[in-house]
């Protein structure tokens, strides 16, 4: 046997599906429907200036600056990294042993107990409560955790638990906690106030949603320099690449393009939580530029049917998440066409 | 403590300095002087079909085909890296336990002790013979590893492995070898025969060197199809960024251009090679895009002077390798500024 035990047994991260069809309208995976900062393209016109024959900046200091300005903190206080996937795994290998513990949420990013199983680490999963809230219990079912994620606002239900509650469980907690804020620039508040009042706090942030750049990988996370200096150690050397360096740092200066696509997408999000409300669809709050909702049918045929009209959504077959389906917001118009389909479906079942 | 032991221990990889200061000359970490295939900028010039609102393809299958294109080889027997860094550590994760043992040569790539000590792995670092050639003891040296890494052609001694001696060696070894042929565009021949019948063995390629694209951060691997679904399971969902892997199937399916840069630094080796020994230089045989050389005065005091005349090259402080630097080949122009301010340096001496 090559592989390790813990390799050999466990089954891969599936993504959700990035079709090469772009016929399709692409609900499932979350992305931004708009394009980004015009300050990319600006970018890309000149490829000399962009060196590709010389190595990057090892530690992306440009991107740690532009990222410092955004949050408030300094330099030393970024780490960056080859999307926020990247991230998660230099925190795991960081702080978690072989045969360690990481407790997570469930329902909640899928990806977690996939990347406990590459560590060989035990996946301690912490069921949510009623309509996906924090249970009572957290800090019993943590204890003795080595590192705790928590996504904020949660994936896939969409809601931002508690900022209150999230600081009064860093507080408790002996091990790490990494709140992954992917999904904040949607969301009403955050948690970058605790990152400096409490040093075990890791925030992770993402150029994926917000600034419509999942393409180019570009994740950073905010903590204590201790904290950072660690992390260090662990990230692949060279492991941002030149080219989304430049990118993500003209992106991060360019507030103003981001803010006015995420507002958008908020105004699309409440129309299209009033129209599937009124044909009988149970929709969470979402402070997500996604929404996950129960359709007046087995989810699974109406993802089905959605699918053979040509438009993508993610349905998750297990536990207490199989009776929803997740709908990434896209532009108004692939909403309308989401929306007329789904009146079609609902009529016919 | 917060960080694993491992980690609290470790001292981090220091790659060589990726200066923002383009005035000096570069010839400090092996990247290729010339600029990539004109392909490069025709992908770049339309950022919209880029997409990069949208995730990347997770496992970068145009790339897969174009490599397996190069190899003679088929999809299924190539998996894509962000950089080839990303594919070590790869190996390192699907093979080796933390507490396990890590095989690799000394000197050869500095970062296999820093994986493993990440990894919280043993390092069993075997020394070379002389003229960093092969040890007679290898096979009982490295028995009980779980990993070999090999460099071939070897950094920094830039000399390659008899391939007879490596089969041999991959045939009575228990566990995985990774040969890396980060340089190997550079070499007279490789090692990609032996992995059609050597089903533990690990190829690693990378865009780095002779396709000038270190920027954008490409290798891949190939190995026999149930290693490659294995280690799949261990990369990030999205570890190639979509930029990457458009330019990186179009640089792979540039042969020409590649090809013709190889040739022009192969020339250019040879004639600072024998500019070198002319000065009294002892110059090691090259089969990579650099030359290890032993200069006629302490290697360190050589290697400040020449980043006081604004040339840099690179000095390793450690062993049996102090007395050497490792010069890459940069451009014509290049290496005559280089033996010129050499020339100086050595009469002043």
């Amino acid at each position: 046997m090559l592989f390790r035990d813990n390799i050999e047994r466990m089954t891969g991260y599936v993504p959700g599906e990035q079709t090469l069809d772009h016929s399709y309208i692409k609900l499932n995976t979350n992305e931004n429907p708009y394009p980004p900062s015009p300050a990319v393209s600006t970018v890309l016109s000149d490829p000399e200036a962009l060196r590709l024959n010389r190595y990057p900046d090892p530690i992306a200091d440009t991107v740690r600056d532009a990222a410092a300005a955004v949050t408030g903190t300094e330099r030393e206080w970024i780490i960056v990294g080859n999307g926020g996937d990247d991230l998660l795994t230099i925190a795991m290998r960081a702080f978690v042993n072989q045969g360690g513990r990481v407790a997570f949420f469930d329902p909640s990013y899928s990806l977690y107990p996939v990347l406990a199983d590459i560590q060989g680490a035990v996946s301690v999963a912490v069921p949510l409560a009623d309509e996906f809230d924090l249970p009572h219990d957290v800090q019993d079912r943590i204890d003795g955790a080595d590192l705790l994620f928590v996504t904020r606002p949660n994936a896939p239900s969409g809601n931002a638990f508690a900022i209150d509650r999230l600081a009064e469980i860093v507080t408790g907690f002996a091990g790490v906690v990494l709140i992954d804020e992917a999904y904040t620039d949607f969301a009403a508040d955050n948690c970058l106030d605790l990152v400096k009042r409490l040093p075990g706090l890791i925030i992770l942030r993402t150029l994926s949603k917000g600034y419509s750049l999942a393409g180019i990988r570009l994740g950073y996370a905010v903590a204590d320099p201790q904290l950072v200096e660690g992390m260090m150690k662990v990230k692949d050397s060279y492991n941002v690449n030149g080219i989304t360096q430049r990118l993500a740092a003209a992106a991060l200066q360019d507030q103003t393009h981001m803010a006015a696509n995420v507002d958008r997408i908020c105004v699309t999000r409440q129309r299209t939580t009033d129209a599937l409300a009124a044909m009988g669809f149970q929709v969470l709050p979402s402070q997500a530029n996604f929404i996950f909702t129960r359709p007046p049918l087995p989810a699974a045929r109406f993802a089905q049917d959605l699918r053979d009209n040509g438009i993508l959504v993610r349905h998750f077959s297990d536990g207490r998440v199989k009776d929803y389906v997740r709908v990434s917001i896209g532009t108004d118009e692939e909403m309308d066409a989401f929306l007329n389909v789904t009146e079609k479906i609902v009529a016919g079942g």
